[in-house]
C-alpha cells in the first residue's frame, strides 16, 4: 500500500527546480536516509551497493598499480595536526574535536581525521630509514569528518567514506609521475566506468590542497551547468616530510628527504553520477557499477509457465551479469516505474506472448529503446546491450559538456554577461594573479575549475585585467 | 642491513614469555605499528591484506544468507544513546565525546560509536512501516571506538574495525533463528577459514551485551589457555523497538513491534590467529586468508635459468593460488626466515638441481614438512597441499584444546586448585546464581566463558555453592 502510493508522487521536474529534483532522486531511489545527526546521512543498500561497486573497481586499479591498503587511527592529536603550517590553517577551522574519554577530560585534544597526511607522515618516520625502503605506496579506505555548515547528500557531508593514497618517493621526478599517474586512474575509472566525461587540470594555488605544492584535479560538467571536482592527486614535494622529519640515507649513503603525494576520491562522486546521467524518472545508472544490471519483469505472471521461464533467464543470465528478478504481486507498470527510478539499466520482459515467440522485449534505461532478443542469443546480446549503454551515456554526456563549454575571449563585461546567462564551463585567459582571480569570484560569481593539461589559445589578455596571459583557465559555478 | 639484522634478532620463545611473544610477532610480521595515539594501532599491509580477507570470506557469507550492507552515521547524539537505559549504563563509561566542531562548542555532546544500535533503531523508526518492510537485514562495516585503559594490538585497541549486523523481524522467533543462524555462521567461518575450532554457547547474564536478552559466543583457546571470545550475536526482543518507537503494521492490521538482533566479528579475529596457530619462528597463516600463499624462492638464482623458472612457476601458479615470488637479492636462508615469520603457508624452492629433475621443494609452514613436487603436478598439488596445511592446522588447534578442557566435578577448592595450576577450559556445574559467578572470578580468578549448547553433565550441583546445578559452564581466563 505505501508502495503502490509512489507510482502517483512523481519526482520535480529537472527543469522546474534542479536542486529538488536532486533531493527527490536520493530519497525516492532510496540511496540515503537523513539521520539524527546533522549533516551525516546514511547510506541505504542502493546507496552503499553503489559505493561498493566504486571501491571495487578503483582499488582492483590501485592494485595494479602497486599500491597496498593500511588502516590508520581516526584520531589525530592536535599537536600532530599542527606540524605542517599550511595544513594545520586549511583543516582546523572545519575539523570535530574529541576532549573526553569515557568520564574523564583529555590532556590533549584529538580530532576526528579531516584527511590523513600528518598520520601518515607520523608512520612513515617511523618504518623509512633507506632508499631500500621507498617507495611507499599506501591507500586506505575509511571515513572522515569535516565540519561543514550547510550540508547535502553526497556533495557535502560531515562525514564521508573515501579512499586516500599516501605515498612516498625517492625523488621529486617520481613523486610528479605517482601524482600524474593516480589522476590518470581517477579519469579512465570515470570514463571507463561511470560513463563520466571529465577534464584534467591543474589547480590554480588558491583553489589547491591546503600544505600541497600542486593539485591537480578531474572537472565534470552536471546537467545543471554546474562543475563537479570529482578527484584529486597532490604534490607535495618534501614540504610535509621536513615538518614530519622524515629521512632516509640514500643510494650514496647522504641523508636525505622524501617526496609525497596524496590523491582521494569519495562518495561525492556518486553526486556526480546522479547529476550526469539521472532524469526525469530518476537515477541512470552506469553498467559498470549498477549492483542490479537487469531487471526480470514477468508479464502476467499468474499465466502458467510465465515464472518458471523467468527463472531461467535470470539463472542463464546470472553467468554474464548482475540479475535480479521482480516476481512480487505489484503490477508490471509499478516495477517498471520502481526500477527507473532506481536506474537499473536494462530492464527485460517476459510474457506469454513473448514465451509463444522465443523472444523478450529488453529496454534501455538511458534512452528507453526497446528491443525484441531472441531468447537463444540472450547471454552475447545483454552484454553488447549493457556496453550500448555504457557508450550512450557517455556519448550523450559528451554532447552535453560540450553544447555547455565555451570561451570568453574579451574582457570582463563579456564575462559577467557570460556567466550570468549560459551555465557551463567558460574558456578565459588569465594573467596568473591572485587579485583576478578573486575580482571573476566576485563580479562573475565563477572560480577557476582548473588549468587544463591541454591548454588553448583564447585569448593573448587576462580575462580580468588585460595584462598578459599565462594560462587559459576553465571558470564556472561549482558543487 | 637493517634487513639482514632481523634474521640473528629472534623473537621471544612463546614458553619464557607468551605476551612478550605475540608483541614480538606482530611487530616483526609487520602487522602492526603502534601510533602516536593512545591504543590506537596502524595496520600495516600485511595485517590490513588478512582483515581484507576475512571481510571477503565473511561478506559473502553475509550475503549468501540474504544481508545487504549499509553505512551508519559514526556519530551519536547524547539524548540517542540515552533511549536505552542498560545499553547507555553498559557503554557511557567508556565512549569519547566530541564537544566542538571547528571553533564552536556543540550544543549537544556527540560521541564516536561503540556499537551502531541506536541508530541503526533510530534509522529503522523511519523506514519501518509495514510487516512487508520485514525482515530487514543490514549489515556494516565500519571502525569502532571504546575508551580502554590498557590495550594490546587486535585484543583491545581504542579504535578497531569490525562489522556489525543489526537485524529486525516480525517475530520473536524468526529473529532467535536469526540469532542462532549468525552464531553458525561466524563458527563456520572460523574452522572452514581460519581453522580455529570454536565452542558455541549462551553467556551468562552477567557476560551478556548491554541492553541484549542473550548473547551467544564461540569461544576459540588459545596457546596459554586463555579464551578469547570470538564472535557474538545477540537477541534483543523487542526491547530497543520499544525504546525507539518502532512500531509497523501486522498481517492482521494491528500495530506491532518488531524484534531485533545485532552480531559482531572484529580485527580481534586477527588475535586468534596469532595465539591459537604461531610458533617460536612467528605466524602461521590460514591458507584461506593469507595475502601469500605460496612463496617461490629461488635457489642459486644467479645461475642461467633459475629466475626464468621461477618466473614460469610463478605464472603457471597464480590460476590456482595467491603466489609471489622473492627474487630479491636478500639469502635464501634470509628469505625462509622471513616468510616463516610472515606465516606464509607453503614455500616453493626452485633451483638448478631441482630444475634438472624436473621438480621442485615445497616445505609446509605449520608443521615444516619437505615434500619434491614434480613441475608437472604443480597446479594439481599446490592446491591439495594447501587443503592440507589447513586441516593440518585445525587439528592441531583441536588436539590442543582437547588436551586443555577438562572437568571439575568436585567443589569450590578443587576449582580454585584447577585454575590455578591448569590453564584451559574448565567443565563446571553452576546453579544459576549470580553470587556464584562472581565468587568465582574472585577465588578462582576464572569467568564463565559460556554456557555450550552442547550441554555435558558434570556435576549435579554447582561447584561454588553446592545447589542443584541447572547448567554446565565453561570457566577459564580470558583475553
Amino acid at each position: 500500500m505505501g508502495q503502490e502510493k509512489k507510482l502517483v508522487e512523481a519526482i520535480t521536474p529537472m527543469d522546474q527546480d534542479f536542486a529538488q529534483w536532486y533531493t527527490d532522486v536520493v530519497k525516492k531511489a532510496e540511496l540515503v536516509d537523513y539521520s539524527g545527526v546533522r549533516g551525516c546521512m546514511v547510506l541505504r543498500p542502493l546507496g552503499y551497493a553503489i559505493w561498493e561497486n566504486i571501491q571495487k573497481g578503483l582499488d582492483a586499479r590501485f592494485k595494479a598499480t602497486g599500491h597496498e591498503n593500511v588502516y590508520m587511527p581516526m584520531f589525530i592529536p592536535e599537536s600532530l595536526l599542527q606540524k605542517e603550517k599550511d595544513h594545520v590553517e586549511g583543516f582546523a577551522p572545519e575539523v570535530a574535536w574529541v576532549t573526553h574519554g569515557g568520564e574523564e577530560e583529555l590532556t590533549e585534544r584529538l580530532c576526528v581525521r579531516p584527511t590523513s597526511e600528518t598520520v601518515f607522515c607520523d608512520h612513515y618516520a617511523r618504518v623509512i630509514h633507506s632508499y631500500r625502503d621507498l617507495p611507499k605506496l599506501y591507500n586506505q579506505w575509511c571515513s572522515v569528518v569535516r565540519w561543514e555548515k550547510t550540508t547535502r547528500p553526497f556533495l557535502r557531508t560531515m562525514e564521508f567514506l573515501w579512499q586516500e593514497g599516501h605515498t612516498m618517493h625517492e625523488t621529486a621526478e617520481e613523486a610528479i609521475e605517482e601524482t600524474e599517474r593516480m589522476l590518470n586512474v581517477y579519469a579512465d575509472f570515470c570514463e571507463e566506468e561511470l560513463a563520466i566525461p571529465v577534464i584534467k587540470g591543474q589547480k590554480t594555488d588558491k583553489e589547491k590542497f591546503a600544505g600541497a605544492e600542486a593539485t591537480y584535479t578531474i572537472e565534470a560538467l552536471m546537467h545543471d551547468g554546474k562543475a563537479l571536482q570529482s578527484g584529486t592527486s597532490h604534490y607535495f614535494g618534501d614540504g610535509f616530510a621536513r615538518a614530519f622529519g622524515i629521512t632516509f640515507t640514500g643510494r650514496d649513503n647522504t641523508l636525505q628527504t622524501p617526496y609525497e603525494t596524496s590523491w582521494g576520491m569519495s562518495t561525492r562522486i556518486i553526486g556526480a553520477i546522479i547529476m550526469t546521467h539521472g532524469d526525469d524518472s530518476g537515477l541512470v545508472l552506469p553498467p559498470a557499477i549498477a549492483p542490479t544490471q537487469v531487471i526480470i519483469v514477468p508479464i502476467a505472471q499468474h499465466k502458467p509457465g510465465v515464472l518458471d521461464k523467468a527463472a531461467q533467464l535470470e539463472e542463464r543470465l546470472q553467468t554474464v551479469c548482475r540479475v535480479k528478478t521482480d516476481a512480487s504481486e505489484q503490477s508490471p507498470g509499478w516495477k517498471f516505474a520502481e526500477y527507473e527510478m532506481k536506474g537499473v539499466p536494462l530492464r527485460l520482459e517476459i510474457g506469454p506472448k513473448d514465451i509463444e515467440k522465443d523472444q523478450c522485449v529488453v529496454v534501455r534505461r538511458d534512452n528507453r529503446e526497446k528491443i525484441f532478443v531472441p531468447l537463444s542469443e540472450l547471454e552475447q546480446r545483454i552484454p553488447e546491450l549493457l556496453k550500448a549503454v555504457h557508450d550512450g551515456m557517455y556519448q550523450k554526456a559528451l554532447d552535453r559538456r560540450e553544447s555547455m563549454t565555451y570561451s570568453v575571449a574579451g574582457g570582463m563585461d563579456e564575462m559577467i554577461e557570460a556567466a550570468a546567462t549560459r551555465p557551463g564551463f567558460i574558456k578565459a585567459a588569465w594573467c596568473g594573479d591572485l587579485a583576478c582571480e578573486e575580482a571573476l569570484k566576485e563580479k562573475a560569481g565563477v572560480t577557476s575549475r582548473c588549468m587544463p593539461f591541454e591548454q588553448e589559445h583564447i585569448s593573448d589578455t587576462c580575462v580580468c585585467c588585460g595584462k598578459p596571459a599565462k594560462k587559459t583557465v576553465i571558470w564556472g559555478k561549482a558543487y
